[in-house]
C-alpha cells in the first residue's frame, strides 16, 4: 500500500507529493557528465578583455585586499574575485518608463534592473564544493558589496543572487560563477514569503522563520549546524536532496552578518556543497538567496539539486512530485558531511 | 538599447521577461536526440502482460469500436487505445484519512487520487505530430471517457491530462502515451485561473477566456484556427514556442465537445504538433489540459516546448526568462503550418 504524502510548504500555497514508492538510491541520481571545458574560457585570468569592464574587483596587492573596478577600456588582471555585467542581460538599466502597457489583459513594463556575473575565483574549477574557505569568504564579501550597491537603487525592488551549477542546471560556462539579477518588481515567491511572515508576526509576535528553524532542528530533516548557521531538508522539499541554509540569528539580508558569521557561512557552504558533491558525484544544482531588507524577513539560501525533471504535471499545476523524501535526503547528507569534514581547508 | 519586456500573465501573478536581445533562430533550439528505443516496449502490442490490466480499452471488432476493460488476469490484445494504471503512481486510491497532519508548519494529507497511462496507439511512434487523424479521434474520446469517470469520484478535486514528449521533457518511455493524474486538491495554478475567471465575470458579465481569444485572434500572436478551435502564442509565454489551444465555443471541459468539435480538435492537434515537429526537429515538449467542470471555466490546452532550462532565478522567484518572443514564435509556427498542412491525412 502507498504511503505517499502530499505536503504543503510552510508558507506558500505549494504542494509536493512525497512519493517514496518510486524509491531510489542516491547512486540512481548520478548522471554521465556532459560538460566540456572550453579552450578559451572568458572568465579565466588573461581573458579579461572577453568580458565587459568589471563593476567590482578584489585585487591582490602585497597580501592586502584592495577593492576597485575596471576603468574605461582597461582591465585588472591580478584579481581574486571579479563582478562583470552579463553580456546577455535579462534586466537592463532603466531608460524611460514610456514602454509601460496597462491594457486589461496585456500588462507590460520595461525589464528594468541589472544582470551581473560574479566570477568566484581565478581558478576555473574552484566551485563551492571544493573551494578554499578563504576564497569563499571573499566571494561572500563580494555578494554583500553587490547586494548593498544594487539594493540601494531607487528603482530596484528585489536582488536575486543565484548560482547554476552544471550545464543541466542552466550553466552555460563551467568556470565557477554566480549570477546577480536586480529587478523592478518583487517576485511572486518572495512576496508570498514576506506576506506570510508579516501575518505570522501579527498573530503570534514571533518570526515565522525562527520558529521553523527551531522545529526543524529537532526533526529528522536536520542536517548540520555550526555556531551561526543551520542546514535542513525542508518539510515539503520540491527536489530530491533539496536543503536550506539559515542564519540562526534573526537577520533580513546578508548585509547584517558579522565577520564571524561570514566565516561560518563560508564553512557551511563548503561543508554542505562538498557533501552533496561527494554523495551524488558532483550533481547539477541551482541555489538562490532569499532576502528582503525588511526586519520581518529572515534571509536564507535554498539549494535545489537537479535530479528530476519538472514535466507536464508540475508545470501546468504548480504541484511538484518529489521521488525522494527529505528525511532520507537528510540521513544521506549527514553521512556524507561526516566523511567530508576532514577534507576541508 | 534593450527592448526587453517584463510581461504579466493574463490572470496569474506570473511575470515573464521577453528578452529578445539574446536572439536565437529556431534552428538554435534543435538538440541532438538522446532517446533510445527499448527492445521490449511494455506499451507495444504483444506485451500487454508487462502492464497492469487496462481500465479502458478500445477494441477493433470487424470495423466496429467496442469499449471494454481487461478482466481479472486477462489482457485484450486487439486494442486501438489502452488506459492502464501507472506502475509508479504519484497519487493512489484513498484508503483512509488518518494520515492527515494539521500542524502549524507541517501540513500533510494522503496523496489520494489516481495516476494512469493512456497508450495512444498500438504503433510505437504514433505521436500527435505524425498521427493519423482517425487515431487522434480515438485518443480524444479516451481522454473524455477517463475524465468523465475520474471527475465523477467524490474525493477527486482535479483531473490533469498531460503529455511529456521526449526524455528531456520527462518521458521515461518513448511509446506514444499520455498521463492522467486525479488529485484530491485543486492545484494552485488552476485555482488562480478559476478565481480570476469568476472575478472577471462578476465585474464585466463576460467570460475572461472568451475575451482573451477574441483579442489574440487579432494580434500578432495568432497562429491558426479552424471552425471550432483557435491557436495562439500567449502574451506572456514562459517558454520559447509556447502555444495554447482553445475551443471557440465557451465550454468548461472536454466532456462538452460535440462530435464535430472532437474531429476539429484532432485536426488542430495534428496540425500544430506536426508544425512544431517540422520547425524544431521533433523537440521535447510538455502539454496539459486545463479544465474544471464549472460553467465559469473555459478549457484549453497549454503546450510548453522544452527548449530552455528553468534555472536558479526562475525556480527561486517564480519569474521566468523567455529568450524568444511569442510574436516571433507565432510567425515561425504559421509558416511551418502552411508547409505541414498538405501532409495531413
Amino acid at each position: 500500500m502507498s504511503n505517499n504524502e502530499l505536503r504543503k510548504d510552510y508558507i506558500l500555497n505549494r504542494w509536493v507529493v512525497i512519493a517514496t514508492q518510486r524509491r531510489r538510491r542516491p547512486s540512481d541520481f548520478i548522471r554521465a557528465k556532459r560538460e566540456k571545458k572550453v579552450s578559451s574560457c572568458p572568465f579565466c585570468p588573461g581573458n579579461e578583455d572577453m568580458t565587459p569592464p568589471a563593476i567590482l574587483v578584489y585585487l591582490k596587492d602585497n597580501g592586502r585586499l584592495i577593492k576597485d573596478r575596471d576603468h574605461k577600456g582597461s582591465r585588472h588582471s591580478n584579481w581574486m574575485v571579479r563582478c562583470v555585467p552579463n553580456l546577455y542581460p535579462a534586466f537592463t538599466h532603466p531608460i524611460d518608463d514610456k514602454k509601460r502597457v496597462e491594457d486589461e489583459f496585456f500588462k507590460s513594463l520595461p525589464a528594468s534592473g541589472h544582470h551581473e556575473v560574479l566570477i568566484e575565483s581565478p581558478i576555473h574549477d574552484e566551485h563551492p564544493g571544493t573551494a578554499r574557505i578563504k576564497q569563499l569568504i571573499l566571494v561572500i564579501n563580494a555578494y554583500i558589496d553587490r547586494f548593498k550597491d544594487l539594493s540601494s537603487k531607487e528603482y530596484v525592488k528585489y536582488v536575486s543572487i543565484f548560482r547554476n551549477h552544471g550545464s543541466e542546471a542552466g550553466a552555460s560556462l563551467s568556470h565557477a560563477h554566480t549570477q546577480i539579477i536586480a529587478t523592478s518588481i518583487l517576485p511572486r515567491i518572495l512576496k508570498e514569503e514576506m506576506e506570510g511572515a508579516k501575518e505570522y508576526l501579527n498573530e503570534t509576535g514571533k518570526c515565522m522563520f525562527c520558529e521553523i528553524i527551531r522545529k526543524e532542528r529537532e526533526s529528522p530533516r536536520f542536517i548540520w549546524e555550526n555556531n551561526s548557521f543551520i542546514v535542513f531538508a525542508p518539510w515539503a522539499s520540491m527536489h530530491p536532496f533539496e536543503f536550506w541554509i539559515f542564519p540562526k540569528r534573526h537577520q533580513s539580508t546578508i548585509m547584517d552578518m558579522t565577520p564571524k558569521e561570514i566565516d561560518d557561512l563560508a564553512t557551511t557552504i563548503r561543508t554542505c556543497f562538498g557533501a552533496l558533491r561527494r554523495l551524488l558525484s558532483d550533481p547539477p544544482y541551482n541555489f538562490a538567496f532569499h532576502m528582503i531588507p525588511d526586519e520581518h524577513f529572515h534571509w536564507h539560501i535554498e539549494v535545489y539539486p537537479r535530479l528530476a525533471i519538472w514535466a507536464g504535471f508540475e508545470k501546468s499545476t504548480g504541484v511538484y512530485i518529489n521521488v525522494f523524501s527529505p528525511e532520507e535526503a537528510s540521513l544521506n547528507l549527514r553521512k556524507a558531511i561526516a566523511e567530508e569534514e576532514s577534507q576541508i581547508c
